[in-house]
Protein backbone atom coordinates (compact mmCIF):
# COMPACT_ATOMS: atom_id res chain seq x y z
CA UNK A 1 0.00 0.00 0.00
CA UNK A 2 2.07 3.21 -1.16
CA UNK A 3 0.48 5.44 1.05
CA UNK A 4 1.70 4.08 4.00
CA UNK A 5 5.17 2.93 2.46
CA UNK A 6 6.13 6.47 1.71
CA UNK A 7 4.22 7.13 5.63
CA UNK A 8 7.25 4.81 6.76
CA UNK A 9 10.18 6.06 4.67
CA UNK A 10 9.29 9.79 5.51
CA UNK A 11 8.67 8.89 9.40
CA UNK A 12 9.96 5.86 10.55
CA UNK A 13 13.22 5.03 12.26
CA UNK A 14 15.39 2.62 12.30
CA UNK A 15 17.05 1.11 15.23
CA UNK A 16 19.77 -1.74 15.94
CA UNK A 17 18.93 -4.89 15.87
CA UNK A 18 16.34 -4.54 13.23
CA UNK A 19 13.94 -2.73 15.25
CA UNK A 20 11.62 -0.44 13.64
CA UNK A 21 9.96 2.38 15.24
CA UNK A 22 6.41 4.24 13.74
CA UNK A 23 5.74 5.75 17.34
CA UNK A 24 4.98 9.08 15.17
CA UNK A 25 1.67 7.55 13.11
CA UNK A 26 1.13 3.67 14.37
CA UNK A 27 2.33 2.68 18.04
CA UNK A 28 2.32 5.87 20.13
CA UNK A 29 1.26 9.30 18.08
CA UNK A 30 -1.55 7.40 15.74
CA UNK A 31 -2.90 9.23 12.29
CA UNK A 32 -7.00 8.21 12.36
CA UNK A 33 -6.79 8.75 8.60
CA UNK A 34 -4.13 6.55 7.82
CA UNK A 35 -5.88 4.28 9.58
CA UNK A 36 -9.14 4.33 8.18
CA UNK A 37 -7.25 4.01 4.44
CA UNK A 38 -5.48 0.82 5.87
CA UNK A 39 -8.34 -0.44 7.05
CA UNK A 40 -9.90 -0.03 3.18
CA UNK A 41 -7.07 -1.94 2.23
CA UNK A 42 -7.55 -4.67 4.38
CA UNK A 43 -11.37 -4.70 3.34
CA UNK A 44 -10.63 -4.94 -0.35
CA UNK A 45 -7.78 -7.35 0.31
CA UNK A 46 -10.64 -9.41 2.09
CA UNK A 47 -13.38 -8.92 0.02
CA UNK A 48 -13.60 -12.51 -0.64
CA UNK A 49 -13.53 -13.80 2.79
CA UNK A 50 -16.09 -15.21 4.95
CA UNK A 51 -15.62 -13.07 8.14
CA UNK A 52 -18.18 -12.28 10.68
CA UNK A 53 -15.90 -10.81 13.27
CA UNK A 54 -13.08 -8.81 13.94
CA UNK A 55 -9.98 -9.97 16.40
CA UNK A 56 -6.93 -8.03 17.45
CA UNK A 57 -4.42 -7.78 20.23
CA UNK A 58 -4.03 -4.68 22.74
CA UNK A 59 -2.78 -1.87 22.48
CA UNK A 60 -1.50 -1.11 18.92
CA UNK A 61 -3.30 -3.79 17.27
CA UNK A 62 -7.21 -1.68 18.28
CA UNK A 63 -6.85 1.12 16.01
CA UNK A 64 -6.37 -0.63 12.96
CA UNK A 65 -9.22 -3.24 14.13
CA UNK A 66 -11.97 -0.68 15.55
CA UNK A 67 -11.55 0.87 11.45
CA UNK A 68 -11.88 -2.82 9.94
CA UNK A 69 -14.97 -3.34 12.47
CA UNK A 70 -16.54 -0.17 11.47
CA UNK A 71 -15.96 -0.69 7.61
CA UNK A 72 -17.08 -4.04 7.24
CA UNK A 73 -19.79 -3.28 10.28
CA UNK A 74 -18.67 -6.35 12.32
CA UNK A 75 -18.07 -6.54 15.86
CA UNK A 76 -14.12 -6.50 17.31
CA UNK A 77 -12.72 -8.19 20.38
CA UNK A 78 -9.21 -7.28 21.42
CA UNK A 79 -7.40 -10.18 23.09
CA UNK A 80 -5.70 -8.55 26.68
CA UNK A 81 -2.40 -9.04 27.80
CA UNK A 82 -3.24 -10.15 31.46
CA UNK A 83 -5.71 -12.15 32.87
CA UNK A 84 -8.17 -9.75 34.23
CA UNK A 85 -8.98 -10.06 37.71
CA UNK A 86 -12.54 -9.68 36.88
CA UNK A 87 -13.03 -11.64 34.03
CA UNK A 88 -14.12 -15.66 33.79
CA UNK A 89 -14.50 -17.35 31.37
CA UNK A 90 -11.48 -17.00 29.63
CA UNK A 91 -9.13 -18.78 27.00
CA UNK A 92 -5.40 -18.38 27.54
CA UNK A 93 -2.43 -19.25 25.61
CA UNK A 94 1.45 -18.11 26.28
CA UNK A 95 3.18 -15.74 23.97
CA UNK A 96 6.70 -15.12 23.78
CA UNK A 97 8.30 -11.76 22.68
CA UNK A 98 11.57 -11.31 21.68
CA UNK A 99 11.57 -8.15 21.46
CA UNK A 100 11.32 -7.63 25.56
CA UNK A 101 12.88 -11.02 25.67
CA UNK A 102 9.45 -12.54 28.20
CA UNK A 103 6.36 -14.42 27.94
CA UNK A 104 3.22 -13.25 28.30
CA UNK A 105 -0.45 -14.19 28.50
CA UNK A 106 -2.53 -13.61 25.68
CA UNK A 107 -6.59 -13.94 26.89
CA UNK A 108 -9.75 -13.63 25.46
CA UNK A 109 -13.40 -14.39 26.99
CA UNK A 110 -15.22 -17.71 25.54
CA UNK A 111 -18.30 -15.22 25.54
CA UNK A 112 -16.91 -13.52 22.65
CA UNK A 113 -14.84 -15.97 20.38
CA UNK A 114 -16.81 -19.44 20.07
CA UNK A 115 -17.60 -22.14 17.60
CA UNK A 116 -19.13 -20.75 14.51
CA UNK A 117 -16.94 -17.26 14.65
CA UNK A 118 -14.96 -16.85 11.37
CA UNK A 119 -12.68 -14.51 12.57
CA UNK A 120 -10.25 -11.82 10.52
CA UNK A 121 -7.39 -11.16 13.03
CA UNK A 122 -5.35 -7.03 12.68
CA UNK A 123 -2.91 -6.26 14.42
CA UNK A 124 -0.04 -3.87 13.65
CA UNK A 125 3.35 -5.44 13.36
CA UNK A 126 4.12 -9.29 12.04
CA UNK A 127 7.91 -9.99 12.49
CA UNK A 128 8.71 -13.56 13.72
CA UNK A 129 5.15 -14.58 14.29
CA UNK A 130 5.04 -15.27 17.90
CA UNK A 131 1.58 -13.43 18.88
CA UNK A 132 0.11 -14.35 15.82
CA UNK A 133 0.85 -18.00 16.72
CA UNK A 134 -0.71 -17.45 20.31
CA UNK A 135 -4.12 -15.86 18.62
CA UNK A 136 -4.01 -18.96 16.05
CA UNK A 137 -4.14 -21.14 19.03
CA UNK A 138 -6.95 -18.82 21.09
CA UNK A 139 -9.10 -19.21 18.08
CA UNK A 140 -8.19 -22.99 17.82
CA UNK A 141 -9.59 -23.27 21.91
CA UNK A 142 -12.29 -21.36 20.90
CA UNK A 143 -13.45 -23.76 17.93
CA UNK A 144 -13.80 -20.61 15.83
CA UNK A 145 -12.22 -20.50 12.33
CA UNK A 146 -9.51 -18.36 11.18
CA UNK A 147 -10.36 -16.71 8.01
CA UNK A 148 -7.23 -14.37 7.51
CA UNK A 149 -4.55 -12.13 9.36
CA UNK A 150 -3.53 -9.01 8.03
CA UNK A 151 -0.67 -6.61 9.45
CA UNK A 152 0.26 -3.08 8.63
CA UNK A 153 3.70 -4.16 8.55
CA UNK A 154 5.75 -7.81 8.01
CA UNK A 155 9.08 -7.80 8.47
CA UNK A 156 9.93 -10.59 6.20
CA UNK A 157 13.29 -10.82 7.29
CA UNK A 158 12.16 -12.34 10.49
CA UNK A 159 9.62 -15.21 8.99
CA UNK A 160 7.13 -15.27 11.02
CA UNK A 161 4.86 -14.54 7.27
CA UNK A 162 6.51 -16.79 5.98
CA UNK A 163 5.49 -19.94 8.76
CA UNK A 164 1.91 -18.58 8.90
CA UNK A 165 1.76 -18.51 4.75
CA UNK A 166 3.02 -22.32 5.21
CA UNK A 167 0.37 -23.25 7.74
CA UNK A 168 -2.32 -22.41 5.06
CA UNK A 169 -3.24 -18.81 6.30
CA UNK A 170 -3.99 -15.84 4.55
CA UNK A 171 -1.79 -13.56 5.08
CA UNK A 172 -1.67 -10.13 4.20
CA UNK A 173 0.67 -7.33 5.08
CA UNK A 174 -0.01 -3.80 3.56
CA UNK A 175 3.91 -2.60 3.71
CA UNK A 176 6.64 -5.47 3.62
CA UNK A 177 10.23 -4.76 4.98
CA UNK A 178 12.93 -6.95 3.65
CA UNK A 179 15.52 -5.42 5.92
CA UNK A 180 16.89 -3.18 8.09
CA UNK A 181 20.67 -3.60 7.91
CA UNK A 182 22.92 -0.35 8.61
CA UNK A 183 19.82 1.36 9.68
CA UNK A 184 17.95 1.77 6.26
CA UNK A 185 14.36 0.71 5.37
CA UNK A 186 14.27 -1.87 2.69
CA UNK A 187 10.93 -1.60 1.80
CA UNK A 188 9.41 -4.29 -1.06
CA UNK A 189 7.88 -2.94 -4.20
CA UNK B 1 -26.62 9.51 25.00
CA UNK B 2 -29.77 7.41 24.80
CA UNK B 3 -28.14 4.95 22.38
CA UNK B 4 -25.49 4.15 25.13
CA UNK B 5 -27.99 4.24 27.91
CA UNK B 6 -30.15 1.73 26.50
CA UNK B 7 -27.22 -0.36 25.91
CA UNK B 8 -25.50 0.04 29.37
CA UNK B 9 -29.43 -1.33 30.57
CA UNK B 10 -29.11 -4.15 28.15
CA UNK B 11 -25.45 -5.42 28.00
CA UNK B 12 -24.03 -4.23 30.81
CA UNK B 13 -23.52 -6.57 34.35
CA UNK B 14 -23.36 -5.13 38.04
CA UNK B 15 -21.11 -7.08 40.30
CA UNK B 16 -20.69 -6.36 43.98
CA UNK B 17 -18.51 -3.47 44.68
CA UNK B 18 -19.80 -1.26 42.38
CA UNK B 19 -18.17 -2.79 39.38
CA UNK B 20 -19.77 -2.22 36.26
CA UNK B 21 -19.10 -4.46 33.14
CA UNK B 22 -19.38 -3.36 29.54
CA UNK B 23 -17.86 -6.23 28.06
CA UNK B 24 -19.56 -7.26 25.75
CA UNK B 25 -20.08 -3.69 23.58
CA UNK B 26 -16.70 -1.50 24.75
CA UNK B 27 -14.01 -2.83 26.70
CA UNK B 28 -13.43 -6.61 25.31
CA UNK B 29 -15.70 -6.76 22.48
CA UNK B 30 -16.18 -3.19 21.17
CA UNK B 31 -19.74 -2.39 18.93
CA UNK B 32 -17.77 -0.34 16.31
CA UNK B 33 -21.09 1.43 15.04
CA UNK B 34 -21.68 2.72 18.83
CA UNK B 35 -18.48 3.65 19.05
CA UNK B 36 -18.65 5.90 15.96
CA UNK B 37 -22.24 7.42 17.42
CA UNK B 38 -20.06 8.30 20.42
CA UNK B 39 -17.39 9.73 18.39
CA UNK B 40 -20.33 12.17 16.98
CA UNK B 41 -21.99 13.07 19.83
CA UNK B 42 -18.27 13.86 21.76
CA UNK B 43 -17.49 16.07 18.34
CA UNK B 44 -20.75 17.69 19.13
CA UNK B 45 -20.59 18.17 22.74
CA UNK B 46 -17.01 19.80 22.49
CA UNK B 47 -17.76 21.73 18.79
CA UNK B 48 -17.00 25.19 20.63
CA UNK B 49 -13.64 23.82 22.12
CA UNK B 50 -10.09 24.50 20.31
CA UNK B 51 -8.61 20.87 20.16
CA UNK B 52 -5.77 20.00 17.58
CA UNK B 53 -4.99 16.57 19.68
CA UNK B 54 -7.04 13.70 21.27
CA UNK B 55 -5.22 12.08 23.79
CA UNK B 56 -6.35 8.39 25.05
CA UNK B 57 -4.53 6.05 27.59
CA UNK B 58 -4.09 2.37 26.12
CA UNK B 59 -6.27 0.35 26.09
CA UNK B 60 -9.87 0.59 26.08
CA UNK B 61 -9.53 4.27 25.14
CA UNK B 62 -8.46 3.66 22.28
CA UNK B 63 -11.19 2.44 20.41
CA UNK B 64 -13.35 5.81 21.12
CA UNK B 65 -10.30 8.05 20.80
CA UNK B 66 -9.11 7.20 17.46
CA UNK B 67 -12.82 7.43 16.01
CA UNK B 68 -13.13 11.17 17.18
CA UNK B 69 -9.36 11.31 15.95
CA UNK B 70 -10.71 10.42 12.60
CA UNK B 71 -14.31 12.51 12.58
CA UNK B 72 -11.83 15.70 13.83
CA UNK B 73 -9.00 14.78 11.37
CA UNK B 74 -6.97 15.05 14.26
CA UNK B 75 -3.61 12.58 15.25
CA UNK B 76 -4.37 10.84 18.21
CA UNK B 77 -2.16 9.79 21.11
CA UNK B 78 -2.14 7.16 23.44
CA UNK B 79 -0.53 7.26 26.97
CA UNK B 80 1.50 4.00 27.65
CA UNK B 81 0.52 2.26 31.44
CA UNK B 82 4.13 0.81 31.35
CA UNK B 83 7.42 2.55 30.29
CA UNK B 84 8.70 1.47 27.27
CA UNK B 85 11.89 -0.54 26.80
CA UNK B 86 12.88 1.32 23.59
CA UNK B 87 11.19 5.03 24.22
CA UNK B 88 13.22 7.98 25.27
CA UNK B 89 12.05 11.31 25.85
CA UNK B 90 9.24 10.11 28.25
CA UNK B 91 7.03 12.57 30.57
CA UNK B 92 5.39 10.41 33.22
CA UNK B 93 3.52 9.96 36.30
CA UNK B 94 1.80 7.45 38.91
CA UNK B 95 -1.54 6.04 38.89
CA UNK B 96 -2.77 4.25 41.80
CA UNK B 97 -6.40 2.25 40.54
CA UNK B 98 -8.60 1.40 43.37
CA UNK B 99 -10.13 -1.52 41.34
CA UNK B 100 -7.00 -3.49 40.93
CA UNK B 101 -5.52 -1.85 44.39
CA UNK B 102 -2.12 -1.00 42.02
CA UNK B 103 -0.06 1.76 41.37
CA UNK B 104 1.04 1.99 37.57
CA UNK B 105 3.13 4.44 35.55
CA UNK B 106 1.13 6.02 32.81
CA UNK B 107 4.05 7.34 29.88
CA UNK B 108 3.67 9.69 27.41
CA UNK B 109 6.51 10.62 25.11
CA UNK B 110 7.28 14.70 25.13
CA UNK B 111 7.65 14.85 21.02
CA UNK B 112 3.84 13.90 20.63
CA UNK B 113 2.62 16.56 23.67
CA UNK B 114 4.27 19.85 23.65
CA UNK B 115 3.33 23.38 24.50
CA UNK B 116 1.32 24.99 21.96
CA UNK B 117 -1.05 21.57 21.84
CA UNK B 118 -4.95 21.42 22.81
CA UNK B 119 -5.79 18.54 24.05
CA UNK B 120 -9.09 16.47 24.33
CA UNK B 121 -8.77 13.86 26.29
CA UNK B 122 -10.93 10.80 25.84
CA UNK B 123 -11.53 7.44 27.46
CA UNK B 124 -14.09 4.59 28.43
CA UNK B 125 -14.37 5.53 32.21
CA UNK B 126 -14.93 8.20 34.92
CA UNK B 127 -14.63 6.95 38.72
CA UNK B 128 -12.83 8.76 41.09
CA UNK B 129 -10.87 10.06 38.77
CA UNK B 130 -7.20 8.67 39.48
CA UNK B 131 -6.37 7.78 35.90
CA UNK B 132 -7.70 11.32 34.77
CA UNK B 133 -5.26 13.14 37.13
CA UNK B 134 -2.31 11.32 36.08
CA UNK B 135 -3.35 13.18 32.42
CA UNK B 136 -3.96 16.40 33.85
CA UNK B 137 -0.44 16.07 35.00
CA UNK B 138 1.02 14.81 32.17
CA UNK B 139 -0.30 17.73 29.90
CA UNK B 140 0.79 20.53 32.75
CA UNK B 141 4.20 18.93 32.63
CA UNK B 142 4.27 18.80 29.18
CA UNK B 143 3.21 22.68 28.74
CA UNK B 144 -0.17 21.06 26.84
CA UNK B 145 -2.92 23.22 27.27
CA UNK B 146 -6.43 20.16 28.10
CA UNK B 147 -9.28 21.51 26.33
CA UNK B 148 -11.56 18.71 27.99
CA UNK B 149 -12.02 15.32 29.07
CA UNK B 150 -14.92 13.12 27.52
CA UNK B 151 -15.73 9.55 28.81
CA UNK B 152 -17.97 7.38 27.65
CA UNK B 153 -19.56 6.22 31.27
CA UNK B 154 -19.21 8.43 34.13
CA UNK B 155 -19.76 6.43 37.65
CA UNK B 156 -21.07 9.67 39.22
CA UNK B 157 -21.35 7.72 43.02
CA UNK B 158 -17.28 7.43 42.70
CA UNK B 159 -16.95 12.03 42.44
CA UNK B 160 -13.72 12.35 39.96
CA UNK B 161 -16.14 13.92 38.33
CA UNK B 162 -17.25 16.79 40.35
CA UNK B 163 -13.30 16.92 41.57
CA UNK B 164 -12.24 17.65 37.74
CA UNK B 165 -15.46 19.95 37.21
CA UNK B 166 -14.78 21.71 40.42
CA UNK B 167 -10.88 22.23 39.12
CA UNK B 168 -12.83 24.11 35.90
CA UNK B 169 -11.87 21.40 33.65
CA UNK B 170 -15.06 20.64 31.08
CA UNK B 171 -15.95 17.17 31.45
CA UNK B 172 -18.58 15.80 29.11
CA UNK B 173 -19.62 12.00 30.29
CA UNK B 174 -22.03 10.37 27.67
CA UNK B 175 -23.68 8.13 30.28
CA UNK B 176 -24.03 8.89 34.25
CA UNK B 177 -24.46 6.37 36.62
CA UNK B 178 -25.91 7.51 39.80
CA UNK B 179 -25.82 4.06 41.78
CA UNK B 180 -25.08 0.47 41.59
CA UNK B 181 -26.69 -0.19 44.45
CA UNK B 182 -28.25 -4.20 45.23
CA UNK B 183 -26.78 -4.89 41.29
CA UNK B 184 -29.37 -2.52 39.44
CA UNK B 185 -27.87 0.02 37.43
CA UNK B 186 -29.64 3.27 37.95
CA UNK B 187 -28.73 5.67 35.01
CA UNK B 188 -29.22 9.29 34.98
CA UNK B 189 -31.94 10.83 32.62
Amino acid sequence: MQALKERILRDGKCFEGGILKVDNFINHQMDPILMKSMAVEFVRRFSGSDINKVLTIEASGIAPAIMVGYLLELPVVFAKKKKPSTMENMLSTQVFSFTKNNTYDVCVCRDYLHPGDKVLFIDDFLANGNAAKGIIDLVRQSGAELSGMGFLIEKAFQHGGDELRAMGIRVESLAIIDGLEDCRIKIRD
